[in-house]
């Protein structure tokens, strides 16, 4: 498999504590003590109660000049000072992967300002997507979020800037799951 | 694994005889006489040479018109007529994959016109698109194509015009596999 495979496995081990799991829309994921983030595929263990894989993949909707700016101002993952971190999956309507290119972009960008939003909370904020949808997985992406406890509000306020769009509207099952290292 | 995977499995077993695998560019394939599509992860079994793995999507550069007219003329797989099958894997270049969205579709459709050749294919020549860049397989994409004896020179003559295309610039690993039923 792809060296731009994740798993994020739940369970007893991990470099991760989770402080707490909230479920935001439909299913939620059951209570766990720790969170591991393995790069390749999972490694079956003892203890583990969950598990979600995503990969890394090229950028979907971002045009030239978007990318230039998020690549300017996205800071690395790991920072020593970024000891909060948050695992947000989520899973979008079928309605959504119905909709054609121009038709997602116009939402994602244009209309909910998603690259916009995000780049507000730079270089705060650290982010790795990962795709999931196509590995047959039940949610279709996980975000991956670090930052700084004093930056928790800047946090707070992307994904309540973020809910409140229109691209929220296709999100049928959201998980918020906050870890402390 | 999604239900959305396929594999390519080429050996001494399937329902298609290799007629010929022709390297177009960068490394070939090996020989084998027969190869099966099969639904899901691949099941080990003996006599295999070589084996190729991807995932059906949804669309990544079509617009609502242009996926309008697609799903209105194209045909469905398996049609009794459709004697004749390709199966053509291509990789694409680190640099076609560093590019943003807005730069890839203005290659792919506005200048390349990728879409437009593949409708005047229709509805002669069936085709089904399978990701595997993601999966870390060794090309970007497997297309399968279906399509009739007495339409082999419209499958010639997508393949020519998609080949002579600036998209194609970015092809750095082609490799033709020709099949009858």
């Amino acid at each position: 498999m792809s060296s731009n495979l994740f798993s994020f496995v739940a369970g007893t081990a991990g470099d991760w504590r989770i402080a707490r799991i909230e479920r935001v829309a439909g299913g939620g994921l059951p209570a766990a003590e720790r969170l591991a983030v393995l790069e390749g595929p999972l490694e079956p263990s003892a203890g583990w109660h969950w598990s979600l894989r995503g990969f890394v993949s090229n950028v979907r909707y971002a045009t030239r000049a978007e990318t230039r700016e998020l690549r300017a101002r996205q800071p690395p993952l790991a920072r020593p000072s970024a000891t909060c971190a948050a695992l947000i999956p989520i899973r979008k309507s079928a309605q959504w992967w119905e909709l054609a290119q121009d038709e997602r972009r116009a939402i994602f960008e244009e209309r909910s300002r998603h690259t916009a939003i995000g780049l507000d909370a730079l270089p705060a904020v650290a982010r790795r997507l990962h795709h999931s949808r196509d590995l047959g997985e039940p949610f279709d992406f996980l975000t991956w979020f670090e930052y700084a406890p004093e930056h928790e509000g800047t946090f707070e306020r992307l994904l309540e800037r973020l809910r409140g769009s229109e691209e929220w509207r296709f999100v049928e099952r959201e998980v918020d799951v906050r870890l402390v290292r």
